[in-house]
């Protein structure tokens, strides 16, 4: 059973409005919030218009809601966007120095009393926080794109966080339908991108020593422990793989495979002109013409068919999805 | 669109039965194929029952036929099994010296124009086919747990191996309604395995380092970038956040991530009795006393929905499922 999905807050400030920036400002709409947004870049409003699109099309589609969308507006400053806010999203791109200046500016203008959460994908929020008056409202609240349908968002505190903070945010996360995943020491890249990472480092050697093309090393995925793990994760399924004997016959069975060959191959290629330009075409090749919009849409309209079906016999991200359907 | 299902061979044998082989037996038969199987395990024969049952249940719910499910044969000797097989499916444990002594019997005792397979999830053909006489009809052939469900089986020749060999294991796989990917380079674990690996040692990192538990590392999966892969690989995910910039913007984006600090933490964990307790424990906290029969048919109900809602969105694994109802 998932949590129970309240009521969530009643204005949120979106700041840094690119392709997650966009899709939380959708997903917080879609809840009834009403969102300002701050952008200084002139692609922004486009951005906007289609993720927002694209978020109404999945929400219709997966039979949720979708008629009492929060207002939004657009403002030409952070200090405009916050002032009023219950909850900040700053989802600037990932470089320190602007997460900073972002940061430092959103907790200038907001209530003190808001909630103020980081996108990044990286960095730990001491970091963040050391340029803050009020650091202890401040977490990562990580998410995953699209943001509109993905329920899991990483939730991390910094040493100065108190843990009101931490709860409030856990609250908030799940008043917008998701999976908030507390995770309770703070590292680089958090739990899910650590092993994103890993497995873009090995795909990477592959593409690099020509054994397989960005198609192929996708189909390996796809088509096999991609289905997997859309709705039981890893150790559960080697669980079962152990048999009765459980996870220490499994560990007993395959450990020793860890020390095998090809884990030796943990260094990071160098990312030379080649490489990309493989990487590049190969990805083109694949794409087959289709757009990126078209390929945005294709994987939403998969999602949803997933997230019903996962609904439909009431596990993992489905479970997610029906708290939403049961929302006030 | 995948590929048509053709006719499948007429006789297979299946020597080793555990999970892996018991499910290449339970997948062929309900293709139509005779099988026998081989294996001299006291424990072989209620796996070979649990596994079909589990096999037929889930085909029923995919709304397959199961009504012309090939005969069973339980020999007491590899060559009983294999003597009048087309193909030959090898599924003994991960042994070198077993697979060995089980191939050079395989290879002695089958008509000479069999299609000789081994379902290794790590070694190379080249290694495996040095007991034989007749190495240019061997290729591996990996497959997914569960097998009768996952669609993905490695097909991987050695130096000996026939071109004509992979050209009909493709066949072969197709016709049992899999999705077959030529590995064209032999590598020790192929592709789909050296990714999995890179995210069970990074896994074990986290657990060990105390930063997060089994279930929440599953958590991190299943809520999040496993709902992608079920339809839609790495590259072509990350093509999308490319936006219109595709693969090139991507890897100008991140591609420096890669030298950040946590792609330094690329050792082996060594497997202590203190790291296998604690996983054990916490994976047994995550089953809740569901046992691992109960996990095996929760995860099959969950595949069987995500494959029907691929279908009726005819992505990925769905159009494998397309195909095979289409088949002869």
């Amino acid at each position: 059973m998932a949590d129970a999905v309240g009521a969530p807050p009643a204005r949120a400030a979106v700041v840094g409005c690119g392709v997650i920036g966009a899709a939380w400002a959708a997903r917080m709409r879609l809840r009834g919030v009403e969102v300002s947004v701050f952008d200084p870049s002139p692609s922004a409003a486009d951005i906007l218009d289609a993720v927002t699109a694209d978020a109404l099309a999945a929400w219709n589609d997966l039979g949720l809601r979708t008629d009492r969308l929060g207002t939004l507006t657009t403002c030409e400053s952070i200090a405009h966007a916050v002032e009023r806010a219950d909850v900040v999203q700053e989802s600037v791109p990932e470089r320190l120095d602007l997460k900073h200046a972002t940061l430092a500016e959103i907790d200038r203008a907001a209530p003190t009393e808001a909630l103020v959460a980081s996108s990044t994908s990286g960095f730990k929020p001491s970091d963040l926080a050391t340029v803050m008056g009020h650091p202890g409202r401040l977490v990562v609240a990580h998410p995953f794109n699209p943001v509109y349908l993905l329920p899991l968002v990483e939730v991390v505190g910094g040493q100065h966080t108190s843990l009101g903070t931490i709860d409030r945010a856990m609250a908030t996360y799940r008043s917008l339908g998701m999976h908030p995943l507390h995770v309770r020491i703070e590292i680089d890249a958090f739990i899910a991108d650590r092993l994103l990472e890993a497995v873009w480092r090995e795909a990477l050697w592959l593409v690099n020593d020509g054994i397989a093309t960005t198609a192929e090393i996708d189909d390996a995925i796809r088509y096999g422990f991609g289905l997997r793990w859309a709705q039981m994760g890893m150790f559960e399924t080697y669980r079962i793989a152990g048999g009765d004997g459980g996870m220490r016959h499994f560990m007993a069975q395959f450990g020793p495979a860890l020390q095998w060959p090809w884990t030796k191959l943990m260094d990071t290629p160098d990312l030379t002109d080649e490489l990309i330009d493989r990487i590049a075409e190969q990805s083109d090749e694949q794409a087959a013409g289709r757009s990126i919009r078209d390929l945005a849409r294709e994987r939403d309209r998969n999602l949803v068919a997933i997230l019903k079906a996962l609904e439909s016999v009431d596990a993992g991200a489905g479970q997610t999805l029906a708290a939403l359907r049961a929302a006030p």
